[in-house]
């Protein structure tokens, strides 16, 4: 590519002659790895025209970073960047100014260090990866979702998916998750009540930011979804973790006056615990005792393959007093980041400005070609097929782990896409993970989900969303040799 | 499409036989529009065995529903939903729930009801719509734009960009940035400086977000870009507006003991104003002083077609400041919501660790799809193109509006896609807009930009990027004749 001559300023304070400044110029800019070997130079002409100067003087430059060989005449047509230019050094290039800024006191509010944890984006190149929540990509239907995504680009849509929607959704989407996502989850709601997200971790701060206040209480199961605890700790809401058991979170144990309760009925994260229907109403019931509303994070509801999925939470819901939040990043992808909300239109309402400041809106695109892969049936048919593949993936998980003596910690009575196991009592899972990487092997350990780390110190969660199932039991063998051949006191 | 079965529940409250319940669930489903004319059902025999109940309970009920005509029976088709089946009302299906929350206790913050305007979504069906920033699809290189999408569609990206980044960004598009976009406005910025952002909207907010809070005090520009103070209003922080003058912001009319100074230097919003060189060195000098920080709006800064762009104010900025605001989205699309901050580390690595909790990141594909427009030059010629055409369309509505006897009160030294407009004395520009409309003409009142609605009652802004040149003369035609005709005292 040509070096744009756009991308040349004189510094109106800097010292030194016109000439040498256009050659520290260009020597900066090959020093700093921003021009690279063989790329095309301004002309003299363009370039003297653009700065102001004599072409004379841009000659001049020129001339002399041939001769230093950081350029190349090349006849007539020009200058470029030597194939033999000083090579740009490894670290990165050094911006010429300093960093005057007393950060400490400049950063007004901090929101790095919180508990989530980042994983290894190189996760696919270790042989035994039992992360969660990425895509196996011989799952995904890219031929139909590639063959939504042009129909999206098409003339016709285009145009209308370019505009500003300003605050709202494309109403196509909307109206298939109306008529078909929400009612198969014994859901009904009407385009106020509906408002699409950047995935469901967008619909719980968007939540999150609507209802609380550094005076309002949360509740929220513990173990829970890591980065839950960070949007709380974000909104400075007093945040009460309720200890869940088999059958996820108990109403009796939420304190009282809790303002908005904060919890996965469907499939307990990360214990993968179903709530029964009685403990459901008796939930409901207790939140309006309370007058407090709930937030229900559906999630991987479609991956129900050892049961039939229960209804959700929020079509028990008489009241109102449900937030539901649905994403379809974990069943298509999770780069594409599209989620919903599903609640009372004055919460939809407030919902929708905030995202209207915060972003606007789920880019257009995205959104129609969601909707053209949902209602060509494409996403039904990735459905079955991934829930197949887990629920054959399951059994080897489940044969295995029996067969290593390893030991599962939660009750998964209704498929997923993870095992929350438990290691022996001394077994630091923290370390576990650190010592299995080097065998290839990456788990993810259980501190972060707990509101106190120790409680979650032998706790670990295996997920198969993507490793294949003829790598499942080799895997596992190395955790178990890990967890024996290690003294854990 | 055929009507799922899973989307039929039995309710476990419900009172009636199963099945009056199945027929009150298809009647209900018609009813609220969900199941629609010549939709198929689910076979008696599927819907038997997902509900658990016996198949000659499910014939009844759809037997029953064929003798009322919601359903019609076609042999061994199966039953659809009847081609006379009653028609769903016109208003939205309600709810079988009551709203029994009190939304003015349970809504902890309120976000709505800000001023920025919302503008009409039908634009595009007005004869002169003088509307900013909406895409001229005339001129966007639409097919360029999906060749570049279906590339970043293709086998090999599709895997890397459909995982999740958590807090990263795609490194193509940071990289473009770095070595292309920033150097044209004198920035030089490494990797950990830059961070994607859902458009220059989303960049301000986390900007706003992170330097800000309740005990900091902000000084923003009169008249300034709307949205920027309702994102303002929800820091919280103490916002002091500033009257700009025919040079943009008068460094010496800030008051002392600001923490962020929020500037569009090169491009005042809305008044077209461009800071000259010294004035940006004593901003920069007044905020070093006060140890403020200078938040730039770099908007449009490619639509200089009436003189050289003038280097960012960034540019300048020897002490880490300044942090920069671009965006795509305009000279893309608007739709597309894609822009990018440029600060120092610390700052970047606060911006970054919100964004993640907000929404992680700005999805692969569009990240990729853009990566590939401007590195292979379609991004440029795009600029070109636009500026010739914008070039064109200023001197046709420069001179109509000296023909019409209109008033420009900006100086638009640098181009833009706008004029700032006031009207004569007594002209209410809001009721002005009213009058226009069922003339078929868009304009935009001025009241929204000001901190004091009363100062921008006789202002008005004409864009000229979303109407061709030939409509111009007579769009501004009735403007002149609707002020004229009517009595504004």
């Amino acid at each position: 590519m040509a070096i744009s001559v756009d991308t040349f300023f004189l510094d109106p304070v800097a010292q030194g002659t016109l000439q040498s400044q256009i050659q520290r110029i260009v020597a900066e800019g090959i020093l700093s790895g921003r021009f690279r070997r063989g790329e095309k130079l301004p002309s003299s002409r363009r370039l003297a025209e653009h700065l102001g100067v004599a072409r004379i003087t841009v000659t001049a430059a020129y001339t002399e970073l041939v001769a230093n060989d950081y350029l190349a005449a090349r006849g007539r047509s020009g200058y470029f960047v030597s194939d033999t230019a000083p090579e740009p050094p490894d670290f990165p290039p050094q911006p010429p100014q300093q960093d005057n800024i007393d950060w400490s006191r400049a950063l007004g509010q901090r929101f790095s260090g919180g508990v989530t944890p980042v994983k290894p984006q190189d996760w696919s190149s270790y042989r035994y990866p039992f992360v969660y929540g990425q895509t196996d990509p011989t799952l995904f239907d890219h031929a139909s979702w590639r063959q939504c995504a042009l129909q999206a680009l098409g003339q016709k849509d285009f145009a209308a998916l370019t505009s500003d929607y300003y605050d709202q959704d494309d109403p196509q989407l909307v109206d298939f998750i109306a008529r078909h996502t929400l009612p198969r989850r014994g859901i009904i709601a009407g385009p106020d009540e509906i408002l699409v997200t950047m995935g469901a971790q967008n619909a719980l701060w968007l939540a999150a930011q609507v209802l609380l206040t550094q005076r309002r209480q949360a509740a929220i199961e513990d173990p829970c979804y890591p980065a839950l605890r960070d949007i709380l700790t974000q909104s400075r809401c007093r945040v009460t973790p309720v200890p869940v058991d088999a059958d996820g979170l108990p109403p009796d144990a939420i304190p009282e006056r809790t303002d908005v309760i904060f919890t996965t009925p469907s499939h307990q994260c990360p214990t993968n615990a179903t709530m029964p229907l009685d403990r459901r109403q008796a939930l409901l019931t207790r939140a309006r005792e309370m007058e407090a509303l709930i937030v229900e994070d559906d999630y991987e509801f479609e991956m129900s393959f050892l049961a039939r999925p229960s209804p959700a939470l929020k079509s028990l819901d008489r009241d109102g007093r449900v937030i539901y939040v649905g994403s379809f990043s974990k069943s298509l992808f999770p780069g594409l980041r599209l989620g919903y909300l599903v609640g009372a239109a004055p919460f939809i309402r407030e919902a929708r400005a905030l995202r209207a400041s915060v972003f606007r809106h789920v880019p257009g695109h995205i959104q129609r070609t969601a909707a053209y892969f949902l209602s060509l049936g494409h996403y039904d048919s990735l459905i079955r097929r991934m829930s197949d593949t887990l629920r054959r993936r399951h059994e080897v998980m489940s044969d295995a782990i029996a067969r290593h003596g390893l030991q599962v910690s939660g009750r998964g009575v209704f498929g997923g896409s993870s095992f929350w196991m438990r290691a022996p009592d001394g077994v630091d899972s923290g370390a576990l993970a650190a010592r299995l990487k080097p065998e290839d092997v990456l788990i993810e350990p259980g501190q972060p989900f707990f509101a106190d780390p120790a409680r979650g110190r032998n706790h670990y969660r295996l997920a198969y969303s993507s490793i294949p199932s003829n790598r499942i039991d080799a895997g596992l063998a190395r955790i178990a040799a890990v967890i024996e051949a290690n003294d854990w006191t």
